[in-house]
């Protein structure tokens, strides 16, 4: 046996990436830490967001760096120049698009994380089985059977690709993988409502079906699918000599929160054969509050739903998962293993299932790991009661719209989406989108809150997305105080 | 103006999910740093692998949890039954597949980027800022024009993807996106090394071209493409009505690290007028390198290019590039705004390009970080020195074979990557497999070393990619002593 035991005590490689002192790294390590810490707890004292000065702009324009600048000047250089210039939605007034809080408890495990720098495209080490139980968790919740099999993805619009994928591949029994769509896949037509996300039209861009094979489907006055629509489409479709193969339901659209009827969908596609794929990109996680859950029935009778954690489950981006019910057909779409990939029996090049089967990455970070810490911090209870919270402010910030004559709510809030507008007086439509527009983007200058927009019914719409367990009651009446005085100032 | 000024002073939410009490947070966080460092530092007294005893596996595999069972238990069962366990790349002598080791560097920007939560789809933050210029210093490297464009991805198998889906979109005049490949991509044929990676497939299947669609053509003695059999190729399948459309170059081949002749690979698809890809996960950072740049060379004129930052880079999981010679081309196809996603002139919805339109992700993490922190604080310089001692360091290695007689190098090391296996005496092909892969497993068992095998000229191969700049030459002795013991204690 080599002389194993001598070895922990050569000494280090003066000439590695290492540090050369280790406790200077340590020391600036804690202080780094302190300031992170710091400036979460603190968040409530700074604006929401603030725009880069020039100089900043300028100052991070620098030339690509040849000699070490050190580990201290680089940690000074992002205090000052990107620490202070965040997307912002860690403040309990972010309300943008569907941007989540991000959890203390990720701070700690991204760090741990780092530390352990394990490859999760597959082998046998911690970190699969961590993803294996996130993955299994995530199935008890949604209710998929012990057959499903599911992967971590950066979000709901991998997520969807992945779903589609197998889908498409189910339906050619396979055969697309080595003969494409050309041969396989022609007047395939997918369905979704008119209000289902643009990551699903970009989906079928790339997996080669082209978005003009997505047929649209009317909503009802709730913004939801209307399924005798969905039918008639299905029919005409095939009628007209086109492969009806696919529909996506949406548990929560980023317009307005709708859901489609889940359960209908389901009984839809088993009708007619097609395979059922869930848009569960926020919405998915109603399935944590016995309350909620009926929202979202059906669910668990889909063929592949795609969800995100760092949406309503607040968890540091970027982290979703993606289901598929029949994990086989999950692991037919993507496993290939050359020479240099085997499987073997023992040692590190064996264990379970490697997660590279069942998605497009070979490299794959260890994004389980924030998931694992922020669900077994927490419990599911827990996220579900803040689910609760966020659809009760949404509630409220409705009341507080309609029960205010100078405001219009656009859409009803089914979920934690709330659309309304300053209506004014004596204003034309287009000046109206107009003045909203502004009123947006000065609550976001001056640091105020951050909602987004979106148009509703042709109208452009302050569209404030509540997945903020930092949020409190009386954020949002300052938003509608701020909403009211912003207005004022530009009409009067 | 509400009285934002009183507002910081409202006490924070006693029902979010931040921390009831942030002293004892803290100093589970700095206690937890404190691990995560020892834990690099003392990486060469532990066994490079270890699998899981079976009561961890069990431990691992518990109910979903309901309640909270706060952070310091969750990080005690961490520090328990994860850390231990990692897949061993940080170790000095984990050479196997092509895994880079990792920087203390990473620990500090990921417990930034968490605490930041940034989501990097786009808008105007400082997140992007850093992206936007690591991707420039990318370009910088890659010898790019200034109209060059790129998106961080998490490795090069996304990065394919999304070179290819460029390529596509291009070779149809953008009519993919909305006709799908039946339509517009009949009989396209890619072009590639029998030797190119298995995610260049995958990455033709995904886009609905199929793995047919991959012609692979012969190499030569040193593993690197045959520039003539290639052109008679595609000269063959023009004339066979197939549309010859795209070429992918390797710059380090996953089996011998070989590089095919990417100037030569360059004028046939000008001439040809084809998209050149280059596919150059590890070896395209051979361009840090004077000494090293001549290997690369013709890279700077190709029409796409990915690589990662998590192999020769040594930077976390994950992180890689893609970069697109016309920024126009790519963001065509990808680019999509619907009402909710609008860009403006000013707030948080301004800024310049937004990454959203270079690739098939809306929410991003902030994986740019690691990159521009290592980049600051090491230089490129510094892992141009690296690269150039893992390289000496496999020439040492191939050296020690070719010195015993008892082992049989299996290719010249172009590069990083040294195939050998031991060859015993009188024993056939099929038991020195056996023999082989036994070691390799045993070495793995036993915590010495962590090479992968692969396959070359079907002889089962110990193959030994070096991308670690912890290694020191007596790691490589103890890696050559050890396989003759093994080989020994069964052959004996």
């Amino acid at each position: 046996m080599p002389k194993l035991d001598a070895d922990p005590e050569m000494p280090l490689d003066p000439s590695s990436l290492d540090p050369a002192d280790w406790d200077a790294f340590r020391r600036l390590a804690h202080s780094a830490l302190d300031d992170a810490i710091d400036y979460v707890r603190d968040v409530r004292r700074r604006p929401v967001w603030q725009a880069l000065p020039e100089d900043v702009k300028q100052r991070l324009n620098e030339p690509l760096p040849a000699v070490p600048q050190g580990i201290e000047n680089t940690y000074r250089n992002f205090r000052e120049l990107v620490l202070p210039y965040a997307t912002g939605n860690i403040h309990p007034r972010f309300w943008g698009w569907v941007h989540g809080t991000g959890l203390t408890t990720g701070i700690i495990s991204e760090m741990l994380a780092a530390a352990m720098n394990s490859n999760c495209g597959g082998r046998d080490h911690g970190a699969l089985y961590v993803e294996r139980k996130v993955v299994d968790w995530c199935r008890q919740i949604v209710g998929y059977p012990d057959s499903a099999s599911g992967l971590m993805v950066s979000g709901t619009s991998m997520g969807t690709l992945i779903g589609l994928a197998v889908a498409r591949n189910a339906a050619t029994g396979g055969s697309v993988r080595a003969g494409g769509v050309a041969k396989t896949c022609n007047s395939f037509v997918t369905y979704a409502s008119s209000e289902a996300h643009s990551s699903l039209a970009r989906a079928l861009e790339l997996l080669g079906l082209g978005h003009n094979s997505l047929h649209r489907i009317v909503v009802d006055d709730s913004f939801a699918i209307n399924p005798v629509a969905l039918r008639q489409a299905i029919h005409e479709d095939r009628r007209a000599g086109r492969r009806p193969f696919c529909v996506v339901g949406c548990a929560g659209t980023v317009n307005t929160g709708a859901i489609d009827n889940l359960t209908m969908l389901t009984e839809i596609c088993e009708s007619e054969k097609l395979w059922f794929h869930v848009d569960a990109a926020f919405a998915g996680l109603c399935a944590l509050r016995g309350s909620l859950a009926g929202l979202v029935q059906g669910i668990e009778r889909s063929d592949s739903v795609s969800f995100d954690f760092h949406k309503w489950m607040y968890i540091q981006y970027d982290a979703g998962c993606v289901l598929v019910r029949d994990g086989r057909l999950h692991k037919n779409t993507f496993a290939t293993r050359p020479d240099y990939l085997q499987h073997w029996e023992r040692g590190l090049a064996g264990g379970g299932e490697w997660f590279t089967d069942f998605g497009p990455e070979l490299s794959r970070g260890f994004r389980a790991l924030k998931v694992w810490f922020a669900l077994k911090t927490y419990g599911t209870e827990k996220f579900g009661e803040m689910i609760e919270k966020n659809i009760q402010q949404a509630r409220y910030l409705a009341q507080l719209v309609k029960s205010n004559p100078m405001l219009e709510l656009l859409a009803p809030p089914t979920l934690n989406i709330v659309c309304f507008r300053y209506r004014g007086f004596q204003l034309e439509n287009e000046e109206l989108d107009s003045l909203n527009r502004d009123i947006v983007a000065e609550l976001q200058i001056r640091g105020i809150a951050a909602p987004s927009t979106t148009c509703i019914h042709g109208k452009l719409s302050i569209r404030v997305a509540i997945t903020n367990h930092r949020s409190r009651r009386e954020d949002f009446d300052l938003l509608v105080n701020s909403v009211i005085m912003l207005a004022k100032e530009r009409c009067c």
